[in-house]
């Protein structure tokens, strides 16, 4: 009798967006839509946006749908919306990324949640990819606070590498909606093609990541893309439906999602 | 040979100050010296003073000279120094609150110590005297830190009638270089003589406050005023030299110099 | 037979509605669709929405459509959007408004237009309603630019009488959105029935006001209320489909729709 | 008959300095005492620093003295103090550059004078040196500006190429107090010796440029360094002091003190 070799459980899957990211009379992110879908909230902490009240607010709806909370921290950038990269000294640097992780675990914790990990935004994110002064400075900051708050990021990120050399957690994530070299690193963004605007493709490169670890490099092969979570945008049209596809597609595909923490 | 009747030994007195006031390039307050003189360092938050950087530095050396870590909340007003007053949402006014204390609890953790107690600043200390809502709404913004934290205030003031509904500890302050009125209250800025400006007699006063409870009230007869913490100017010049001879001279008079926490 | 005594024709009307009130990654007004439709744009300068990229661009697109260019002058508050009323010293207000005004010039020259008129925003519109020195302030921020800017607000405000006594234009403008009282002032905001929402209805009083300058109070009676400009809210839902309909309507009416200088 | 052949009369030059650099509460420059000494003020435009009051103040002491009045222009950084580099895209920071001296414009013609020239700051004047696509923003904001305003800088910068690509005049500077390579530029500050201290030292320097348009390099040999304008910083302690010994020298070894415009 023959018995049907096991399909193996693929492994859990985080889906992680951008929250709160309006400031003011602004709104940016569809908050309570997108608090629906995924199960980390990487939430603006008032550098790039993100006001004290909204921060509350998107805190206590995410502490009630058990969506993990981590800290959206920023370069003090309202005005380019946290895009401008910027030679801030890393002593200050590391203030800041402290600062805007304490103002969040008040309202983390009002809610009776945590702030449970660190990704940065925008610029910040992408400089502290090969820039080590700045990536040592973001980890500094994160011990200030006196937890080992995990940092979600670039695998092979100086960041990752920094927060390992300190301790702390390192988690990787993956974008379904950007093109892959074919060694497994992100397209830049200027190049022709780096973003994926095909709605079903997104979905099946989220599948495919989540699912196999691998991702359709830019010369058509498949390329290993080993993450833990998925960074879904939170600020363009359509994001809450892509969103919505994604996770569908996931629970169909028997891929469980689940926060990291 | 009869027995001297015992002196009543006074009750401990607390000297805060404003610290941190400076904002990037810019400084203010004599944080060090300062910090060499008072028991309780009210440090601004970043909302009308106070880098991250700086309010790092001074809860470092705050917590190492042993001097109470509270948070300075204001307005968001760097432009106005907080001293503007703001017809600020209640909701919005709670979550800044809330959002200042944060940040600072980092510092002050990191350092070793913690925020002890909360006084807003400026505008905001001057509305919430006779404002309920916006009183309420700082104790709100107080409460969603989770901890029972004092606020420092005048006697009679909203803020304390809020802080006591509401169940917050509240600690009385005075001004050794206000003048005041026959009934025990701040004679209004705008008035003329309502700050004094003479270094003796300012001490003088000091002491009075601290040792019996009164103060020469602007018709000339003494008047009580209860106090657990004398307010000294930090941004003014000659703030340290009169916190020196303030507390020099509380010293010659017996009158111990404690925090109130 | 007795000839039809002529019909009278009515004066011409100005719209005008606030545009250019993103920052940076945040959009609110629909600057274009706007621009097709209303005759005066109240530009943001930078207090409480407005960053300069937007500035050159509105006003390019104002110019070219033969669109009025105003300074919409706030108080310094990207936080509150404008709406949080500040005590602000005389002397930093009127500097205030000159700085906001001049930024605005440098953008509307260079799109071969200019800034033709003022309009304070929001909190400052109505503290300037009934706060005299602060009307004067905003007066003097205006004399400071060297022109005789007519000042947009509401007939009967301090505003208008500060700048009629520094010898400045003042246009009157109506909101046909908002309830009037049987004396022809505005029903407060926080008041019942304040903000009228049915298109109909406000389209109704738009032509009621812009062709027999009358509108029907709260009391059901029809109310004298000149205006030489109809003030479209330029930042709700439909505010776009308000403005083509006030605009198609008063042109079936006869109105003609001309910007008042 | 020998004649003694006649001493040629050295070029003017002009002294310049950062002024109005303080914000709100805070002070930096001792403006007034600068006031009396610099033929060309730096005003800051409220991006690094400089309130509109200030500006204000700045510009009618300025005007009452004959000084003329520059835009200093920065990148948008108050908590850096516009010493942080930002990768500010071009179209914004033309917008951004062209904001700053339109609302500095009002405060100028307000005390009769007018904007006379541009000179970029902190960061942004270092970034300008090499940048070409920020030199060319730069540019392109002054000249929306619809004045051909010289940008005062350093000589061979690629802000200079860029202004003179464009039409715009520029004016070189050079500094008393910096080191200078043997080929006339300035050694960077991050190396040992780049910043002089000693008063007396950099008064003989300024004599030299100004005189003989000539420094003692780094090695020990003077080398050619033509400038029209000595740079003088107003915010560091003595900066005063050595403004004033720098033009009681001029004047001693005959060199006109001077605007450039």
């Amino acid at each position: 009798m023959d018995a049907v070799s096991p399909q193996p459980v693929p492994e859990p899957i985080d889906l992680n967006a951008d929250l709160g990211e309006g400031f003011g009379r602004w709104r940016l992110t569809d908050d309570a839509g997108l608090l629906s879908v995924v199960t980390s909230a990487n939430v603006a902490c008032g550098f790039h946006a993100g006001d004290p009240a909204t921060m509350r607010r998107v805190c206590a709806l995410a502490a009630e749908r058990g969506v993990r909370i981590g800290a959206q921290v920023s370069y003090r950038d309202l005005a380019g919306f946290g895009r401008r990269a910027m030679d801030v000294p890393p002593d200050e640097l590391a203030a800041e990324v402290a600062y805007q992780i304490g103002a969040l675990q008040v309202f983390a914790r009002a809610a009776g949640s945590r702030v449970a990990y660190v990704k940065p935004h925008g610029a910040l994110y992408n400089r502290t990819v090969h820039d080590e002064e700045q990536a040592r400075a973001v980890v500094e900051g994160v011990l200030l606070c006196g937890e080992p708050l995990p940092l979600l990021g670039l695998p092979g990120s100086r960041l990752h590498a920094a927060a390992g050399a300190a301790g702390l957690p390192v988690v990787a994530e993956a974008f379904a909606d950007r093109a892959y070299t074919p060694e497994g690193t992100l397209v830049p963004r200027r190049e022709e093609g780096a973003v994926l605007t095909d709605l079903a493709a997104v979905v099946d490169r989220a599948v495919g990541l989540a699912r196999n670890g691998t991702v359709t490099a830019r010369d058509g092969r498949p390329v290993a893309v080993r993450a833990r979570s998925l960074c879904l945008h939170g600020d363009t049209d359509g994001a809450l439906e892509l969103a919505r596809r994604v996770r569908a597609r996931l629970a169909e595909e028997g891929v469980r999602v689940e926060a990291f923490v």
